[in-house]
């Protein structure tokens, strides 16, 4: 039986009518340094019409990728909703990725024009003779004389380019499957690989988003977002404004503690969405030059555990809420969020908010064992996470059509890679890295905890654990021990600094000092250049009796 | 270009899972007259399995309409989620139509199960010799005995039937444009009309309802649930309970202001949901015997306009909050929501308050004149309100395939019926239905503002006010007067009352005084009967010069 209901499409240009017209008196303030510009959502939607007709103007139709290469602002803003609405698709290129894999994403999603920040042209330039599809380059706030454009490629000033054009647009009804947006994940793995947010995922995430059980942000909230617009589907934070009527703050590249709290100060942020590196840096900051940000209700972090005692001295100093949640550029990425429970208080509260958080209706878990099979969610177990929903990807973009990381599927379900336990009342604890967690005589034992544990040692600068092949146990762990400048440690004596917070069978035998652990392009440890090394003889390992 | 994203359906069965698992420990609880029986969400999918069970071997299949004949309580709650995730669709039946509607609705929808609880078997009785389809009645909460069964038609006792059944059900995987619900509605001109919600459509308006431009309840809730189940798609509120997490507290058949209070008394809900009457009543109850109701934040009002003073006197006297929504069973039924926008305060914000609320991003709305033309949103402009949206009916059912009333649907748009305003920030105000609307000289008076105002004369009990023909102008409206016991007012007397508030033009001239004005099944004014009465001279104006 059929229902009666309208057939009307999830589409992002229903969000640009809706913020521009019913919510035109909120607004989008960027920074400048010492003041913030500003838009009204009126305004915005004036101008995602005239950048719709100028994208048009230079040959952008329906389904054709838009790239974009700015920091967060204004412009930023009215390319995310101005290019979906359209009918085309925004890639927002991540400035910070090692220029080669810069240059793989924005030829494999085949860009046709990028928008540029003035700031950021002379990095740009550098990438620009290899786009192989790049035909136009929009240069915002900033000088065109500055594109080093080779032939073949126009270069245009976003003010004059918007100026030119009429400030309606006509914007067409889209099937809601659709692609939307684009982002590519950094993995440490091989190439890049893309995912390609559509109309329905995207309108269903910013619900999400704006559901008390997710970030619960309404037009009377003002959002910091000082998480990047080309990082993770900028935690969904733009799409979920323009539907709520939230006022948004974009913080353009002042990213250090000083201008976020001089903006914070002037603007009055009451929600803010940042990775944990950001606000340890304004927790330091703060600690340095006291400041009252108690406006800021709520800090919703992600992208790494933010630490215990980080959580408890925003809160306690400065009243001001760290919220966790999880998720990956593969989920749109909201996930899980860290509310806890309704009833819960003191320190029952607080452990659930140390947990990467509870999942929404809208997204399924699982947790699957190494055999494959599907393990409780009982707070013990332990298993690679799996999710399903409507804003969960089922696949790797691939121009060609064939399969990309197949094997990152199973049965419909996304494997996340990520190792953890779900407690019955749906909290998520990740305890590592699927690649990473040492599988020892059919049990696993979580590299994260041995290295967050064996940091505690004053000694310790830095520690990575990677697991070693072992011919009785499958793997054992190998310690990669940084020491302090001018500290001194045996591997005993860490081993017995480790031996109360573990079970014996737990406890690494194999130990190696090292002068610095790889990184990643994003900062993360680089685990597998780590094994490598290990596998090539470069690490002397000590093995303990 | 596609999406990578999956294509995940959004489908009721989905909430019961979600519920069921890590909102386990959330329940529902049914008031009995003296205390509350309850039951966690972990058992209420227990229950669910079972009852899909039993309707599967009842015969029941995908797409087979059950109906419930019952009060709000827990049994009704488990038919709620049951019968849409096992892939069958849930025809509430309102047991307050006229007999000749509950008949009508029951044989068109061809419902073929009902449910049936035990304190409303007399009244079912007398209908179930006239329900063509009916071949199962299940009792709940009551005696199987009591059913006069025609041949043909089998009784069963819901406990039992439940009992024999395993708590678990292989819940299938349904597009989500199928039939979830059905609901009629009390139209007073012709036969009710049929409204199919689709899962999509469901999921879809449970997240607005949990939304904070909703009603923005959460887990944290415990909500009084007055609003009948079968009214209106219950509000969303069974769908948005299991979506969020939220308690829910049903009243059964006790809906007087005295065993409201009780109920809340005890189970201490901090949402409620209900028409105006209700509201007025436990008002007046909470005047002759004080109670603190400070616990209960926020009661969502719909149906029809609280009065200023009742919103008032609930907030200065007992801190409760009372939210305007508008919308109809057409609607899901969340149209607007009256949450004055952000940073108003004082009068200002009360006068947000009493409009029927602002619409959200899901739900397109326009005015539309006499004449087809789209009207502005600038808060004078008066036209009847248009609605589109994903959980708005694009027709009405017809078992046969064909058209119901086309005329209530323009380009894709529901014609609501009802006329109103929109100011540009999205705060919808209305004035009348469309059918009452009094279209005088191109312009159009509102036949309700002409009610509430000679409403305010001492003398007046009730007023009705509809148009009629008029050579010159078109129409003009006539005034019934239904006066207060003993009191007694000149037609000059009533219009010199209104002069200061109305246009001179839009001043009655024609008056008449009746006994009482003529209702509707649920209560409203029936107007069409008043028109009738004065069409064949029943009725003795009065007009003045």
């Amino acid at each position: 039986m059929l229902s009666t209901m309208q057939d009307e499409q999830l589409s992002l240009a229903t969000l640009l009518r809706y913020a521009s017209t019913f919510q035109g008196d909120s607004h989008v303030s960027t920074w400048t340094g010492d003041g913030v510009r500003t838009q009204t959502y009126r305004e915005i939607g004036q101008d995602a019409a005239r950048l719709a007709n100028a994208l048009r103007d230079l040959g952008i139709g329906v389904g054709d990728r838009v790239g974009t290469f700015m920091w967060n602002n204004n412009e930023h803003m009215v390319a995310y909703i101005a290019v979906p609405a359209m009918g085309a698709v925004l890639h927002a290129l991540n400035i910070r990725l090692f220029p080669e894999q810069l240059v793989y994403v924005a030829n494999h999603a085949e860009d046709r024009v990028v928008i540029v920040d003035g700031s950021l042209v002379p990095m740009f330039n550098q990438y620009l003779p290899n786009l192989r599809t790049v035909r136009h380059v929009i240069v915002a706030n900033g000088d065109v004389a500055t594109v080093q454009a080779p032939e073949g490629v126009t270069v245009h000033a976003y003010a004059e380019l918007l100026a030119a054009q009429p400030d309606s647009y006509d914007f067409p009804v889209i099937d809601e499957r659709s692609a939307a947006g684009m982002c590519y994940t950094s993995g440490t793995t091989g190439d890049p690989k893309g995912v390609v947010y559509s109309h329905r995922s995207n309108w269903l995430h910013a619900m999400q988003v704006i559901s008390p059980n997710g970030m619960g942000f309404t037009a009377a909230d003002t959002v910091l977002a000082i998480v990047p617009l080309f990082h993770a589907n900028a935690w969904g934070i733009p799409y979920a404004a323009l539907m709520s009527g939230a006022n948004v703050l974009m913080p353009d590249r002042f990213l250090q503690p000083a201008p976020l709290l001089q903006m914070m100060e002037q603007a009055r942020p009451t929600f803010a969405a940042a990775v944990p590196t950001i606000w340890g840096g304004v927790l330091a900051a703060l600690q340095a030059q006291p400041q009252d940000i108690s406006y800021l209700r709520t800090c919703v972090v992600g992208g790494a555990a933010v630490p215990p005692s980080m959580m408890r001295a925003f809160e306690e100093r400065h009243h001001v809420k760290l919220l966790h949640a999880w998720g990956m550029t593969e989920t749109s990425p909201l996930g899980s969020v860290g509310h806890p429970p309704a009833g819960s208080e003191g320190e029952e509260a607080w452990a659930y908010r140390y947990t990467q958080g509870r999942f929404p209706a809208g997204v399924q878990a699982r947790l699957v064992g190494d055999d494959g099979s599907v393990l409780p969610n009982d707070g013990e177990a332990l298993g690679e996470l799996e999710v399903k929903g409507p804003w969960i990807t089922g696949s790797y973009y691939s121009p060609s059509g064939g399969e990309v990381d197949p094997d990152k599927f199973h049965d419909g379900w996304l494997r996340t890679g990520d190792v953890g336990k779900i407690s019955p009342n749906g909290y998520l604890t990740l305890v590592d890295r699927s690649k990473d967690v040492i599988k020892s005589g059919g049990e696993w034992i979580s590299s994260v905890d041995l290295e967050n544990a064996v940091m505690g040692h004053p000694a310790v600068a830095e520690a990575a654990v990677i697991g070693i092949p072992d011919e009785k146990w499958d793997e054992r762990p190998l310690v990669a021990i940084v020491l302090v400048e001018g500290a001194e440690a045996k591997p005993e004596e860490l081993r017995d600094f480790l031996a109360p917070k573990f079970a014996k069978w737990q406890l690494p035998e194999h130990w190696t000092f090292i002068t610095e652990v790889p990184k990643t392009s994003v900062g993360k440890f680089d685990k597998k250049r780590l094994r490598a090394q290990h596998a090539d003889g470069t690490l002397t390992v000590i093995t303990l009796a």
